[in-house]
């Protein structure tokens, strides 16, 4: 969708075009200067949107009447190309895209608009970037997150090797929210001995919206890989729903937990690795891998067939028992402490005999499993099932199935999976 | 498992007995009052359970040398038999068992132990549920509860038609806190013009842990039976870590939120129905049904086969397909607002041609889904998905279960769903 024919002609006589600073007087009352953002595709056809000096953006709808004149234009138009060079003093940072425009449009899946975009580009519409970093921006692909496969993942990683192998100080990843943490868990156990940090990055709220987290997220995640001592797979994202903080997450520990809040992503089963205020300062929260001189090593093979299964009451046992098969492994959502009913532990059992591992985790998400308590628990073990500790039921999927491609059999599977790999899980503690 | 020879021996000798009030002196600095609670499966031999005067429960670890004698025996032997009689002024309430032993055990699972449990015994481990109304006890079942069924749920929900029928003033059920949450929302739909509450009341923590929860929900549960004007289906459990308060969650609204905290049980996309506080203060938080003279209309019937499934990266088209099509309806928790891969969405949308209702909720838990905003958002709209608004994937598992039964018609299950019966769903605001 684009302006309508009314506001497309103001937009026009004004001679302003996106990334102009310009002025909007809506009525008496209300005027408005910043810089004109592209029209994304869901908006209103009469709303334009301008990011204001305060790092907001707002979207003001455009009634008869509404005034706009450019105060200057472009930055990018002034800026003389600048390829990047060794006498560059600024650290190099990667910026992988994985699906739509980033930085310009705050909703990444509208890539279908402007699938590919330039380092400068990305200059241009986030400029405090190009002041702390010198960015090497590639789209790697531009797909909806929900589409992601273990194949996607299989690139990303390749290229995030790539670019640190290449000298980057850090790679940013922006990322559609939806699948964010999947790939997140994916990239942290594919990319073993890194060097320096993988930050994943998206926004929540569209660029139509007043105050936008997608520039914030991004400054920010430019700000931890060019200042942070930290070397893991991370993702950063608002910690509030106020635009103060960000919150930088472990990659095998958070989780989505809202569909539509800009601090919608959470860590699970331990606190936020870091904290990010809107002046750059990173505050470390927790233990993580440092930055080394390592050379990363890439070990990207993964099972694919693997299932992720919450159990629920009055679960079919014949099709449980078919799904589980369908697969070379599974991970069970079970309830309270791990357990799922009578009638399934016995499918369990069988399938495991059957050489298809499962791992127990909890749909409670927070706490740990115990198969120790309770005699279903007990059972359980008996039957095979690997405990999957302190684990989000998601990032043992993925684990499972990276362990499954990395392991020769079912004990080194087993082992895989017991180990704190990325910190994925703490040590049992008496609760 | 039991009380050690030597344990056994020192309370013999003491001629102490479950219910007694007894002094234990382990060592010249430690020495505790309080009532003899029963040995728990899976106490330590060597460690008796004292209630404390504060409501705690504490374990104490006999070694050589601690002592034990008699206060006073216990209440019930004192007590004479009273009947249930018209001359009560006490409000009756009834207790539906479900699985264990209610009061005296803390962990309703270990039912096998003590499957039954008389009014009486009821009172005299809880003194103070006497004391707040006329109990009427029953154990309808005892299993564990990731056994229950829908059967399960049947009969449960047709016991408290009884005893709504019979006068009571509100009905407490006891239960396993493992599916406590599917129990409560398949009651809260089976359970139409309830004229009064219907509690369902859990434990996080085993008896021989100090400060037990199981009496403190009991008793609060009880007093809420007798004092709020509330009249819907309910779960009560601690309202955080601390045993200060209780929060009574909507049956529709509520998950079990973590392993073994005492405060697991969370409303989600509301927040709890009431607090209350241990003096028996009930603060109302959010509307709710209000008592009345309506006779309870039982609506039991439930279609089983819906299943309940969540979206991960890379799930196998032809898995799915086969799950979906082994069931008469499907609950699908997406990413985000509610989204599956381009690939799933075909088969979604020959499941629905074929004739199977198809629900999509969103794995965040938190929040709403919204199909109007992203291209696979309009293409499930368009493959016929129904959506789930702000509801519980569990909730919606089990609403599709009874809507199926009580829908005679593809359209009339599809009204169901997108009406708002027990408050299982919020009217969409602007985001």
């Amino acid at each position: 969708m684009s302006y309508s024919q009314r506001v497309g002609a103001l937009l026009r006589q004004a001679g302003a075009e996106e990334g102009d600073y310009v002025k909007v007087v809506l009525d008496r009352s209300r005027e408005y200067a910043g810089v004109l953002m592209p029209h994304h595709e869901f908006s209103d056809p009469d709303i334009i949107v301008l990011k204001l000096k305060s790092g907001y953006n707002i979207g003001l709808r455009m009634n008869e009447g509404a005034r706009l004149e450019v105060l200057s234009k472009a930055v990018r138009k002034e800026r003389p190309h600048r390829p990047a060079n060794k006498s560059d003093e600024r650290r190099r940072v990667g910026v992988l895209g994985t699906g739509g425009t980033i930085a310009s449009y705050v909703d990444y899946r509208t890539g279908a608009v402007h699938p590919a975009l330039s380092a400068e580009d990305l200059i241009s519409a986030v400029p405090e970037m190009a002041e702390l970093c010198q960015v090497e921006a590639k789209v790697v692909f531009s797909i909806f997150s929900e589409n992601m496969m273990v194949e996607h993942w299989q690139r990303l990683a390749a290229e995030i090797a790539d670019r640190l192998d290449s000298g980057d100080e850090g790679v940013i990843v922006p990322h559609g929210t939806d699948t964010m943490g999947y790939t997140a868990a994916a990239l942290s156990f594919m990319l073993d001995d890194l060097p320096a940090p993988v930050v994943l990055v998206g926004a929540q709220r569209s660029s139509d919206r007043p105050s936008s987290d997608a520039y914030t997220n991004l400054i920010s995640a430019a700000r931890f890989c060019t200042s942070a001592d930290a070397a893991e797979v991370f993702v950063l994202m608002h910690e509030s729903i106020s635009d103060t903080t960000a919150a930088v997450h472990r990659g095998t520990r958070v989780r989505k937990m809202h569909t539509s809040r800009r601090d919608a992503f959470q860590s699970v089963n331990e606190g936020p690795v870091a904290r990010m205020d809107l002046d750059g300062k990173v505050e470390m929260l927790s233990p993580c891998r440092k930055r080394s001189s390592s050379k990363v090593k890439l070990r990207p093979a993964m099972e694919e067939r693997v299932c992720l299964v919450q159990f629920y009451p009055g679960m079919s046992s014949s099709a449980f028992g078919a799904l589980l098969r369908a697969h070379k492994g599974a991970v069970i959502a079970g309830t309270g402490l791990g357990h799922v009913s009578h009638e399934l532990v016995h499918v369990i059992k069988d399938v495991v005999k059957e050489g298809i591992p499962v791992v127990m985790t909890s749909q409670c998400l927070n706490g740990r499993v115990n198969l120790n308590v309770y005699d279903t628990g007990r059972d359980l073990l008996s039957a095979g099932v690997i405990p999957g500790e302190d684990m989000l039921p998601e990032t043992a999927m993925v684990k499972l199935m990276w362990a499954l491609a990395n392991s020769s059999d079912p004990e080194g599977t087993k082992d895989l999976m017991a180990t704190n790999l990325r910190g994925e899980m703490s040590d049992r503690r008496e609760a």
